[in-house]
């Protein structure tokens, strides 16, 4: 076969900003197309999101449920392929569920839904259809970071001891969600975000890139949530302690009121031999430091890197690749295993790296504890 | 008009560098798709090139002639808009003039041609036809770049004094030319490179940024250039000072031979008021110095940026844009500048900001210059 | 009164790391002199040590308890004025009471001593007597340190909600004090130690800096302590959650098995308008961070400071001052106000800005409520 | 032998920029007490500055020619055993010919002297009479400056090739000298300077560490001085290209106009394997660049030193050490080899370590010719 993967996106109208991003990343290595979509809610919206994107009028529904059924009548190969779900946490379930029911496969923003029962079904779903299922934890994606992951996974680093994880912004220092800022209204808002806000956005990255990276599993954590910024009625700061599987402790701690900063996810794991440094603002660069020798910095696309790492860039060392190509590099794994599914061949496991509907679930239950553990006045809860 | 842009390719077959870069730049943005293609002068790698790219066979071209021909007999709308050479240097000329002559806009790669007299020529061309022409002197399409040339024309840093600007690579630092990689190979040959190596391949780029931010002309130069890997036709090493139109003086190096370096092109620009400096490894990072006041740092998408900064980037501040942004930005202008043609409207001046046939041309006379004064044992010049 | 202040040493042997630094912090600024000295508690090797530091025979002493004896005798002027205690944490208390109960001012190495209850004496005996106690809490000492704290007290980052502070280091990731390494030896006794060491040993030095910076106090904390390498009796590790008296919340982490780090001191402070970051290894760079405008970077003797800051620096901005220059201010201060009582006048209060004992006992009393809440399963305990 | 070598200094009132920083690098490791001074050529601010010191007034003298003379009657063991010359440049060679004639032992500020004449009697008068003659280039003190040298002499980098090397200052962008800034008004009067400004400032210490580092020699240059704030009678920026004995080339730029910049001495150098880059106001790291392996970051007194590097750091790596540690280095090396003069035994060459009349020399022939080329319009000169 040699055709693009046809993807159909729900959500991501007019100025939303990570429907713009999935679709940039998706478009990027020229394994993707979009076909269709239903971009809104409202149907005049979607219409001219459509228009605007170069798609057929044909091809822009109203709404998820009629682009699901109207796509499943054409044949295949017209007919989109997967879809992708960029609409804010309450509407993941919805779509994701009829896609699945219906023979698509999905790739979904994080977090994976709205409660643990929804993520639980979902994650039955895709056992039971077999379908390919991602989730765009896109931190994952940057070459530095498989790097770090398979560092780790070959022991470079020796048992992992110590690991800090920390997601620090600063945009909600202010009560944002009253201005007509829709990003902070969904965003804190229980309806549309659920249990937890600062925690449920950006924790789960922290804690998601942890568990990537080092391989562990938080066994149990005791967590410190606050709302910083009265009438808000999600938490807006987090500080976590953390336990792993193998004896490991870790801090993670998430804020978006950090006054002043961007986006500083940061990660540092320790093992007895040696550890690693890595920043999402400068994601080329992968500190790693030694008991007996002197630090290295190892650069995405340079000398010294694992497969895993040199086969996720896409330009020689040198040439910075952002937040765009690691996001691009979930949606390209995930089209290679699609387009596999299709021509009735495997994929180089190499491939299977996207996280599934099974960190999403990990991602639904760490939430649910964290709330559990702080409510509970900070006590440790098992994971 | 809702319809994609539509781009031929020439060069840029299975394996090149910047045939690549190429396409997932002007993928990016979703406005461009490519729909044909005389990747190779070989016909049969052509057409595994145009497979692999998910183009219909009919669409493949065994030779740049031959595509130019049979697209022009296409109507308006299926036909080509635009052509995109990703060649070497000593093959831009024919393709770019054919296109022009036969009423296709030209995005081509750098430098603009092999020798001046070319360039004169297709600069006149340019002008008679009065098609786009763009040259992706892709470092000028990062937003925080955009930002320096905006601070020098609104007066931020006062007169312009002093500009220090270096391009320092190690990938030439031993005969690499002699093993079977092919980058190095053309980029060495006085055939295929033109008369200049590090400074014809990297040093325009940093003449150009220089130019291009300051809003300053180079009247004068002094050159030095060396070639330490023996055997090698070209310089691998330049130095060079440099006087400027408004009095300002300078500093310009490039060097294929600093062992270790990546791609560290960087610049400095000081003024009677204050100072910037810019690291194209960390792209998103603009360092602006003053004389009574602290040091502040501006980032891409963040606070204190002017609209022509601000508006070049695709995602809010802490997510990194790196290399394929910029290139995809010089894109993304041209493209809006070919639609407004094509639909016969105007455009956005903010828009019309990317690298022309002029700044080849300059970029020609520059490496002619530079190597003439070296050759004179390292004299002044004027430009 | 035109003399040095004369400082009598008690530790501090050839050999010693802590010694030394304090003898070169004294020396720096041209007010101290060393006059006499018990550098070990073999009087051979203080003998020794004597002679090598240049000092009269009849001035080195085989024990402080003869040395503070003797110098007693001496009259003032000729006698020291004050003594510096460099000896592990378990000799501190003995020489600190007899100097204070024979009225010699003292600088004393922190920890304060070995426990509460000695803690509690001395700091009765200062106030009891009158006289100058500081502790080395080095790190306050910094430029950089100082601005940060002017800022918070000058409500510049408003109301401060987050901090976040941490001391990792990697030289204790092997059973170091299996070999003959004094420092490793006796900072993992708890006979020498007390009862924690990596936060005893480090983790004092941050909950200080936190509380100095901020102004705050720490109200209530969770730590979870952990001993890493086999055998080992003290912790060397801990990650500890904060709550402050304002209701801000924060993390603590110190360790000695975060492999490859140096002295990787860092805080982080966030306040309602701005937040403030600082690094220990490069001190003289503090990044400042607002809500609505760009990144400031202060710089040690540069523009924007606070008097607190700039008179605590020595040389113009550009010049790099370290760890040596950080402790040479808190002897500077110590011995401005010991010039002052000895002469009757009284001191700019700018310059009583050093660490005193009741530091020490609120060092001593986070150790032990770290270890209690620790030992208990990680509970939150109140200060 | 067990005292102090005694220090009489020359210049340095009170108020004065680098007489503070030489008494307080002076008396960093114990070595060295200032016994006696001539600080002014006014005679009441000498004597002040004596008290200020805690000096005894009859070791306070109203010129550098009684003082010598004083000094010279005193028994050895008593009088100052060498003098520390820290006056402008105008006035290094009267009292360095004085002290060298009479006997004792020269530290002095760089430059030499004022001109070459000077410089040629003084390498004249050292060399006759045998004795010690430090010059503070003070950068070559820093440890990491010291591992890059050793790097090179070891064949690490392999055969040199280039070099970059530069000096921004922006503290010279207005017309500070018509404000009473001392430091302003001496360093831009040909009468008290010399025949260069910036370059005699601090190109000679570009200069100086260049060819500190590759012990490799300037042999021919071509450099371009301008004077960018109207009225000022010496150059204030010079850019120039260097041309090495081994065949290797370089640029060294430094300025006073660089608006915004504090210290930013900086340098690269790139051999045939390897390269190592230097930032003056980031010390303690030393950043080694390789052909086929990544990048590895060397500390102050941590892994992987040579031992003259590992030999002049003070305390354990991750406490930084800064500009009066470096200087101060130059003061260490010196006294021991004072010391070993006045004991009659040899000292470690590797503390043999200090710049030397035979640098200062170097420094003005390169000073004489950097303004010889610019005035010819820039042409290549022989050094």
């Amino acid at each position: 076969m040699s055709r693009k993967i046809r993807m159909g996106m729900i959500g991501g109208g007019i100025g939303a900003f990570i429907g713009g991003v999935h679709r940039m990343a998706a478009a990027l290595d020229g394994e993707i197309e979009l076909v269709c979509g239903a971009f809104s809610s409202n149907p005049e919206r979607s219409k001219a999101s459509g228009e605007e994107l170069h798609l057929p009028a044909n091809r822009v529904y109203g709404s998820y449920a009629e682009m699901i059924k109207a796509e499943k009548k054409l044949p295949l190969g017209e007919r989109m392929d997967f879809v992708s779900i960029v609409t804010p946490n309450h509407v993941h379930y919805g779509p994701a569920k009829m896609a699945l029911d219906n023979g698509f496969h999905v790739i979904c923003d994080k977090p994976l839904c709205f409660n643990m029962r929804e993520a639980k079904t979902l994650q039955n779903t895709v056992e039971k259809t077999g379908l390919i299922f991602a989730l765009t934890h896109n931190y994952t994606g940057y070459p530095m970071v498989k790097q770090a992951k398979a560092m780790v996974k070959h022991g470079d680093l020796g048992k992992i001891r110590k690991v800090v994880v920390e997601y620090p912004q600063g945009w909600l220092s202010t009560k944002l969600e009253d201005s007509d800022q829709k990003q902070a209204a969904w965003r804190t808002d229980p309806k549309r975000s659920g249990v937890a806000g600062a925690i449920g956005d950006i924790g789960t990255h922290a804690e998601n890139l942890a568990e990537y990276i080092t391989g562990l599993e938080i066994s149990e954590l005791c967590a410190d949530l606050s709302t910083f910024v009265d009438g808000r009625l999600l938490d807006d700061d987090g500080n976590i302690l953390l336990r792993f599987n193998n004896g490991a402790k870790g801090v993670l701690h998430a804020s978006q009121i950090s006054a002043g900063e961007e986006n500083a996810l940061n990660i540092r794991v320790y093992g007895e031999k040696g550890g690693i440094e890595w920043h999402q603002m400068e994601p080329n660069t992968l500190i790693t430091k030694w008991l007996d020798k002197p630090m290295q910095i190892l650069r995405t696309g340079g000398e010294g890197l694992y497969p895993e790492s040199s086969q996720s860039s896409r330009i020689p060392a040198g040439h910075p690749e952002g937040y765009l190509e690691a996001f691009a590099t979930i949606y390209k794994n995930f089209a290679k295993c699609v387009r596999a599914r299709i021509d009735g061949t495997t994929v180089d496991p190499m491939f299977e790296d996207f996280p599934t509907v099974a960190d999403g679930v990990r991602g639904m239950e760490f939430v649910d504890k964290v709330v559990k553990s702080s409510k509970k006045g900070a006590k440790w809860i098992k994971l």
